[in-house]
């Protein structure tokens, strides 16, 4: 019986990857995903098919996942990161829609909340939002909105997507939404290539931030109005010191 | 050298503990954590020492972690899911402050965001904002502001600590703040015992939610404007199929 899984592969180490996303990839018939995640884990699962797409083409490569399935092979979808958040969980259930074959399931694993704050310290002890930036799929102005009610509901905010091709101010734009509700001085982070060759942090002010070079291999922070530096690392308090114990 | 490993352990179960997180408990010389954590991974990890604390003494429980480190051991500190998200990280930090010893690592779990979604379908597909409804720590009044925000920006919602002792109406008062800004029928999903013995999920509109029964072993996920179900799944679609190809 054939199955889809959408495996999230966590930020692109080995280490990071839950056992459960090894074992189904083990496991699997099929490897499907965009070119640069495949590539990511060929080496380590060998014998296994590998398909992949170029990184606009979701629709396809689902419906590739679903068609290899119905035909009776366990298909591992991977994905960056998680893969609900911003994966392709949610496209695989469209196209099957509500005819129950194939089986889908949704493995998680460690998205760029996760995986960068770790690198950072500790920016997201307390409530936060997650915003991408991407308006490929979603109007700017909503995103600008969102960042504009986070901000005010002084949530730490967590940046997808800050920059790509043909968008290169839309981190400069949101950090000026941000500045109309936060001071300059506010604690931030970009986490860059989490896991990967090259992984490094910045910790800087909103002001810094807004001219900052970061790119589409960037996760950035901001910090709540708690949020301190504390020996190099990024750290929201969540106030259990203050707690009469 | 001693060190404090900050681990996540993710919801519960062995499959969705990260490679990393699995290898940092094998190496270590001391597991601490609160009671319910530590008997998650006890029998796995033959021949550590193990520290508990009960639920309210994290002051003390990182503190503790912190000084078998300076005594010269590998101490891993357990979290249930992520170790920064709501987690010890911070605290860890905050109690060593600038001293630089003991070294101090995170390692990032699954948070229930992640694993609760997974179970649930793929309600995060899109942008969404995560908070608690524990006034341990927090005013009520901020986090009924942040629900506010979070519904005007349209975020989906990710709802942690919905009932616990002491405070059984939260979720319910939760949902009339959200009511303001969304259809009653906004698809909402609860996710229990995520990973563990008697994993269950339950979809059902805001209204109905209102007056759901979520104890503290629940998560709570409301869908933004676009969620929908598929086949009894919660789905937030993030466009693609709308999209030109």
């Amino acid at each position: 019986m054939g199955k889809v899984s959408v495996v999230g592969i966590g930020p692109g180490n080995y280490e990071n990857m839950t056992i459960k996303a090894d074992m189904v990839l083990k496991e699997c018939d099929i490897v499907i995903g965009y070119t640069v995640y495949v590539d990511l884990v060929k080496d380590r699962y060998p014998g296994k098919e590998f398909l992949t797409t170029a990184m606009t083409r979701e629709v396809q490569r689902c419906q590739m996942a679903i068609d290899k399935a119905l035909e009776g092979y366990k298909v591992a979808m991977v994905c960056s990161g998680d893969s609900g958040i911003y994966g392709m969980a949610a496209l695989v259930y469209e196209l099957r829609g509500d005819k129950q074959v194939p089986e889908i399931e949704v493995i998680s694993g460690l998205t760029a909340a996760c995986s960068g704050a770790a690198v950072l310290g500790a920016p997201l002890t307390h409530d936060f939002a997650v915003i991408s930036l991407s308006d490929r799929l979603t109007q700017w102005e909503l995103i600008c909105s969102r960042l504009s009610y986070a901000a005010r509901a002084d949530l730490s905010i967590v940046i997808y997507n800050p920059r790509s091709k043909g968008r290169p101010d839309h981190l400069k734009k949101a950090c000026e939404i941000l500045l109309d509700h936060m001071p300059a001085d506010r604690v931030c982070g970009i986490a860059q290539h989490i896991g990967r060759e090259g992984e490094n942090i910045r910790i800087l002010s909103l002001r810094e931030l807004k001219e900052a070079d970061a790119d589409m291999f960037c996760t950035v922070f901001i910090g709540n109005s708690m949020t301190k530096v504390i020996d190099g690392k990024m750290i929201t308090p969540r106030g259990y010191r203050e707690m009469k114990e």
